[in-house]
């Protein structure tokens, strides 16, 4: 055992479990040099375990019987199944056992997991999810990707500062440029939340260090004119969905063109290599998962068909989230704003 | 001149006018046998037609000298020049000259200047941009696209019947399935707008003669699971934007790929009979032009970059609008939606 940083994995989680989250726990122990607890039914994580070679790795387990399932509804599942292994995962985290919890399972449960045993950060009013986008120049922070429908100017406002935090610590873009999504670029654009959240961060973004370069629109996402895009979970949800969508369908057809006939075949076989690489940079699995922000700990929620790539690069992702001290930098943040606004406020 | 049929089109609007817009009309009164009103200076379309043979055709010209420029504001231009090539291609449907407007140009003006001229069809609250999206298995209208930014759970019921009646008389799909945007698939899902929307679609989906599939998301728009999405005009206008990024994004990188050396651009070259397949049936101009409907007249929103083929669908898309009667049906829809609550209210 070199390592005693550990990040807590829900071994149970996901449509490949246990195999390939096992198999990402045992590749990011080997790569990163990390410890990952392994919370699950001992009998199936040790038999996954035996397939690969462990020897020297840091890979202790925690054993329960209890896993919430995909179709179960979240918040009842993660409140009466107490000992699920995405509960126990977090509780190492909040323990302080581990530094960081990933699950491929249930998302909304991971996420009324996080809020109920992390809890909020201080001064956050809803903490998001912020999805990461293979833009052309390079990621694109979506936030927030689903974790609330109905958001106020006041939470936009928060998740301008959390999602240029992440990017800043994670992804090291400089003073990352932070977009506010709307229906044209001008200043005025936008339905009332919008046009309202637009002038709560012009007011607030000196004091928050956010480098704001007003509304940017839909195509901003993809050719990655901003760093952070800031929209509702509504919203963020649609993108999401319909990116996944378009890009499979895309990538559908021309594989069907592709192979229509032999010398097609051919020609794409020249051309697989490159095809290849391209199809990489837009695959999710890159960014290993999803972090839940404004919690107080590290908690990523990675796509319920993660393969083993996409949890070790998970499991990295909240190490950094953890090391880097993302949720300090969201509550002094926020702190600042408050103490600021008290301040204007005894001025007037 | 073997038609009486006529459609008013606005020769100066778009990136490429008038060259690209009158080739457009050109083309349409040749291959669809109509006429069509050139709105706009003169000279200048007389330059153009000089280009063509129009033995036979009917191409009246209207002159004015007045031109919405793309940058303006788009309710002022409206108010301010009277005498646009957009308001006076307008003026002619609504006096019966032409049975349908298409224009290319500034389209925020192009909206407020149809609603000025044509006005709302009885009973519609707010008319709405359909956009047609290419779908795997065919067309998919998203609808509103960008006139409304801010909706009620009534506007959004009555966008579902426009789009419904629209797929019906224009693509012929006999019992459109009308899908609600979400970020679930499950009733109950949605921000409170979709929410209250649901059940207000699913109580009136039989008076209404909709077949109301539920909620989708926002993968479903490039799959074609629904023939109709129905949503608020800021969620449209990202779905919109997004798709065009996302795709130019794929197709660029694809690009790259295939002229990166000498053996790749061999390969490209076979594949690439296929590849313009494959792309024209994601080209925008395919389907001509975004319908303003719940307006008392067919007016078509054409893309800014349209070029003659995107001008020669949109007019016969315009034809096609009028000539099947799309907005008395939507008329006719509603009052029996009127009906049908004053009913119910007198039952109560």
């Amino acid at each position: 055992m070199s390592s005693t940083v550990r990040v807590a994995l829900d071994a149970m989680g996901g449509d490949k479990a246990p195999g390939e989250i096992v198999a990402g726990a045992v590749q990011a122990a080997r790569e990163f040099d990390m410890g990952v607890y392994l919370v699950g039914r001992e009998d199936a994580i040790r038999a996954e375990l035996a397939k690969h070679d462990v020897t020297g790795l840091d890979l202790p387990i925690l054993h329960t019987d209890e896993v919430i399932e995909m179709g179960e509804h979240p918040a009842n599942a993660v409140r009466r199944k107490k000992k699920a292994s995405m509960n126990l995962a977090l509780e190492l985290v909040r323990d302080g056992q581990a530094i960081g919890a990933v699950s491929a399972g249930n998302s909304g449960a991971m996420l009324a997991a996080s809020l109920f045993t992390l809890k909020r950060l201080p001064g956050v009013e809803r903490p998001a999810l912020g999805g990461v986008f293979p833009a052309r120049t390079g990621p694109c922070l979506v936030i927030d990707m689903g974790a609330n429908a109905d958001c106020k100017p006041e939470y936009l406002l928060q998740f301008a500062l959390m999602g240029s935090i992440y990017m800043d610590r994670i992804f090291h873009v400089a003073s990352p440029r932070v977009g506010l999504l709307a229906n044209g670029e001008e200043e005025g654009k936008g339905n009332q939340l919008v046009i309202d959240t637009y002038q709560l961060i012009k007011a607030d973004a000196e004091i928050l260090g956010l480098n704001f370069i007003g509304n940017v629109e839909g195509r901003d996402i993809p050719t990655g004119s901003a760093d952070v895009v800031v929209c509702d979970g509504f919203v963020g949800n649609v993108v999401l969905k319909l990116s996944e969508g378009l890009a499979e369908a895309l990538i559908g057809m021309l594989r069907e063109q592709m192979s229509s006939t032999l010398i097609n075949k051919l020609a794409a076989a020249v051309l697989a290599p490159g095809l290849r690489k391209m199809f990489k940079r837009l695959d999710y699995a890159e960014y290993g998962g999803v972090p839940l922000l404004g919690v107080n700990g590290a908690a990523i929620v990675s796509h319920g068909r993660s393969n083993a790539r996409a949890i070790k690069n998970a499991l990295q992702v909240a190490r950094q989230t953890a090391e880097t001290g993302v949720a300090t930098a969201i509550a002094e943040g926020l702190a600042r704003l408050k103490t600021n606004s008290g301040k204007q406020q005894a001025e007037v």
